[in-house]
C-alpha cells in the first residue's frame, strides 16, 4: 500500500463550486463597491464543544489548506455562474488565494473560541473560502474529536475503523483519516488506504458464513472457516456469531488449531460473551487467539468493556458520525477589516473581534493550565511561572502551503502526546466544562 | 443553471475502492472455493427507523445504481491491491455487475424491514458492492428522512437548505440533493446546482455587513445594504441582525423602499423577533417584504414558528446531519443462496431470510394501511377489500439501469404525494411506532 499524497490528486476535481451562492453574490457586490480589495482577517473557531465534551481535536487542516490552494474556477464552472456579471467571472477565472493562514496544527487540542484558522487576505479572496474550509474542518474535527475519546476509552487496545457504510461514500474516506489521526489503528476502507497510506484491515462478514451451505440449504460454518483459513492463513479472524457462538468458537478452533489469529463477535452482550469465549478459548488451549468485538460500539461501550477480555475493537457508525456530534459546529467569521476589529453584536452569538493567536500554559508537570488568546502579531503576554508554548503556527504564506507541516503520522503522534497534557479529568467521558479554560487577553473591545 | 446528470460525470472517478477490505478478501476466498459463482440475493433494509420516527424516505437510489454501474477497477487501483493473488486481480479487472436489482423507488416511504434494494447476482459480484451501496443509501436517506419532517413542519412555506458548511464537502452536495428530493425549495450549494439542477439561492452573510465600516472603524450597515441592493436589486434579502435588529430593519427599508424583497434574521428568539419585525415592516408600509429566518432550525423549531410571521426558513446543520440521525442505519445482508433462504441466527440481530418484494395496501380514502412483504417472484397475497400497489420495481437488469426511472423532480413530486397517504398521526413529530406496520407474508422460515 503506497501513499498517494493529496497533492497528486488535486487536479482531479476543482473545489471551487463547493461554495455557497451568497459568497459569490457578496463577491460581486464587493467588486462593485471596492470592498473586495479591503484587507481583512477571517477566523475559524467553535463557540462551544459539542455535548459538553472536555476537549476537541483539530483535524482537516491539511485537507483544508490543499482545498484553498486548489480553489480555482475552470471554464465549465464559470459557465454555470450565469447570475454573475463578466467582471466577477474574470475575477474568478484569475482567482488564486494569495494570502496568509495561521492556525492550530492538525492533531492539536482545541477549546471553545480557540482561533483554529486565521485567514488574512482581501475580502474578495477570503469571503469565497467559507464553505469549503468549514465543510472540511467541521467534518474531520467532528470525527477526530469523537475518535480520540474512543482511543482513550480503549486504554491501549487497538481500534479498527469500519464505519464507511454508515456515512457518505467520500466522507467515509476522510473519516477513516480523521480516526487514524486520533489514534485508531486501521480502517476497513480501501480508498483511505490508497489515498492516505492508512493500514487497511478486514477479514469476513456474516455473508461469508451464510454463503456456505450444504446442497439441502443447511448451514456449513465449518466450510466457511476452512476456506477462509485456506485463503487468509490461520492467523485470520473468524466471525463466530452467525449461528451459535459457542459452537462457532469450537468449530473455529477445530479447523484452525492453536494458531488461530482471532475470533470476531458482532452481537450480544459483549461483556458476558467475551468472558465466556475467552474461557472457552483458553480451555481449548488457544491462549493467543484474540477476541475482536464490534456491534454499535461507542466510547461508552468501549469503556464499559475495559474489564473484559477484549483484544481489538471494531467501531463503525459512532465514529463516522462523531458519536452524537456529526459536526464540530465551527464557524468562519470576519474579525478584522483594514486593521479594525469587527464582530456581530446582536444576540447571544457574540464573539471576540480582532485577529488572534494563542499560546497554552503548562505546569512544570506538563499539565496544561490555560489557553491564552491574544491579538495577532502582538507580543505574547507574560505567563508568570508557567511555561508557555505557541499554539498558532504559520500554515500558508502568499497562497502556498508552508513547507514541512506535519505528516498524518506525525500529527497522530503529536495528538497522542498532547492528550497527556490534559488535566486527568479532561479524559473523562462525562459532560462537563472544557478541560482547559480559554482566556482572551489584550483585546480592547 | 443547466443540469449535468450523474452519468456525464461518472467517468471522473471510479467507485471501486469505496469498499471495505473484507469484501475483497471474501471475494478471493470465494473464488478459490467456488462460492463466488453461487447465485445469491442480498438485501438493503433497515431494522428500525431512527429515533422512533414514524416513516423514512428512500433516497440515494439513483446515485447507488450509477455507483454499481460504474464500479470498475482501473490498473492504478488494482496495483494497490497487493494482498490479493493474480486470479482475484484479474476477476476485478473484468468486473462489471451483471445482475438484477429490484427495490423501492427514490422518494418512496419506507418502514422497518422494508426490502429497499434486492440485489440478485453471483456471490462474487454482489459481495463487493456492500459498502458503496450502503454509504449512498444511508447518507442520502438520513438527510431525506429528516428533511421530509421539516417540510411537513413548515406547512407549505419554503425551506432553503444551507448546511454545506456543517458536513463533508461532498456530502454537502448530495445532502442538498436529498433535501430537495424531500421538498426543500433550494440550496445554497453551487455544486449541487451544477450537478443536479437544483435551484440555488443566497444573498449575503454577516461578513458583508461587517466589512462595511467607516474610516474610523465604526459600522456602516447602510453602506452594506445600499451596495447589496445596487448589485442584487431591491428584491434581495438583507440580513438585518448584525447590530440592532430594529435599526437594521429601519435602515433596510429606508435604503430599499417598499419593494424590499426580504429581511433575514439569524439569531435571537425568532418567534418574538419575527412578530416585532413583521409589525415594524407593516407599519413602514412594507407589507410584501418577506421575513426569512435561520439559526439552528430543526423540524421542532420550524413547527414552533408555525404561528409566527415567517415566510421562508433557512435550515443548515440539522438537515445535513439528519437531525439527530446522521445515518439511516441500513444494512446489506445476504438473504438467499442458490434458492435457499439464509439468515444470521444468533442474538437480537435476526432478520427474515429469503428474497423479498413488497406491496402497500390502502383504504378507499387513499390512506396507507399496511406494508406487505412477500417472497420475491411469488404471486402477490390477497389483500381483501383493500387496494394494493406494488412498491418493489425493477431498477437494474443485467447490470444496466432500467430506462425511464424517475428524475429527481419526479421523485420529489412522488414523495409529496406519498406523504399524503400516511395516516394523519404519521406526520406527527413525536416518537412513536412506525406509521404503517410491515407484515411478512408467505415465508417458510
Amino acid at each position: 500500500m503506497t501513499h498517494t499524497p493529496d497533492s497528486a490528486r488535486a487536479t482531479e476535481r476543482s473545489t471551487a463550486l463547493l461554495t455557497d451562492k451568497y459568497e459569490l453574490t457578496m463577491l460581486e457586490a464587493a467588486l462593485r463597491d471596492g470592498t473586495a480589495a479591503r484587507r481583512v482577517t477571517c477566523e475559524v473557531f467553535a463557540r462551544r464543544l459539542p455535548n459538553e465534551r472536555r476537549y476537541g481535536v483539530v483535524a482537516g487542516t491539511d485537507r483544508a489548506l490543499h482545498a484553498v490552494r486548489d480553489f480555482r474556477f475552470n471554464e465549465e464552472q464559470i459557465a454555470e455562474l450565469d447570475f454573475l456579471e463578466e467582471g466577477t467571472k474574470q475575477y474568478l477565472r484569475d482567482y488564486r488565494f494569495s494570502g496568509q493562514i495561521d492556525g492550530y496544527r492538525e492533531g492539536e487540542l482545541y477549546f471553545p473560541n480557540s482561533p483554529l484558522l486565521t485567514v488574512h487576505g482581501t475580502f474578495g479572496e477570503c469571503v469565497i473560502l467559507e464553505t469549503v474550509l468549514l465543510s472540511i474542518m467541521n467534518s474531520d474535527s467532528a470525527v477526530a474529536s469523537a475518535a480520540s475519546r474512543m482511543v482513550t476509552a480503549a486504554d491501549g487496545r487497538p481500534i479498527i475503523e469500519m464505519g464507511s457504510r454508515r456515512t457518505h461514500e467520500y466522507a467515509a474516506v476522510t473519516a477513516a483519516r480523521a480516526a487514524y489521526l486520533a489514534g485508531f489503528s486501521a480502517t476497513s476502507n480501501m480508498e483511505a488506504g490508497f489515498r492516505y497510506g492508512i493500514p487497511v484491515s478486514g477479514t469476513a462478514a456474516h455473508a461469508w458464513t451464510l454463503s456456505h451451505i450444504n446442497e439441502d440449504g443447511t448451514p456449513n460454518e465449518e466450510a466457511a472457516f476452512r476456506s477462509q483459513i485456506e485463503s487468509l492463513g490461520v492467523d485470520t479472524v473468524l466471525l463466530v456469531d452467525t449461528y451459535d457462538i459457542t459452537k462457532g468458537v469450537e468449530t473455529a478452533v477445530r479447523v484452525a488449531g492453536p494458531q488461530l489469529g482471532g475470533v470476531r463477535i458482532d452481537s450480544g452482550d459483549l461483556g458476558a460473551v467475551t468472558r465466556r469465549v475467552r474461557k472457552q478459548l483458553d480451555d481449548l488451549g488457544n491462549h493467543n487467539t484474540q477476541i475482536v468485538v464490534s456491534s454499535d460500539l461507542d466510547e461508552f461501550a468501549i469503556a464499559g468493556l475495559r474489564g473484559d477480555p477484549v483484544d481489538v475493537y471494531g467501531v463503525g457508525t459512532s465514529v463516522v458520525t462523531g458519536s452524537g456530534a456529526p459536526t464540530a459546529g465551527m464557524v468562519y467569521k470576519i474579525v478584522e477589516v483594514e486593521g479594525h476589529p469587527v464582530a456581530k453584536r446582536s444576540s447571544s452569538k457574540r464573539s471576540q473581534a480582532g485577529a488572534k493567536q494563542s499560546l497554552r500554559t503548562y505546569r512544570s508537570t506538563g499539565v496544561a493550565v490555560e489557553e491564552v488568546v491574544f491579538p495577532y502579531g502582538e507580543a505574547a503576554p507574560d505567563t508568570g511561572s508557567l511555561s508557555a508554548r505557541e499554539i498558532t503556527i504559520p500554515l500558508m504564506r502568499d497562497g502556498e502551503i508552508v513547507p514541512g507541516l506535519a505528516s498524518l503520522e506525525e500529527s497522530r503522534t503529536y495528538l497522542a502526546e498532547a492528550r497527556k497534557t490534559l488535566p486527568w479529568e479532561g479524559l473523562a467521558l462525562t459532560r462537563d466544562e472544557p478541560a482547559v479554560p480559554t482566556r482572551m487577553v489584550g483585546f480592547k473591545a
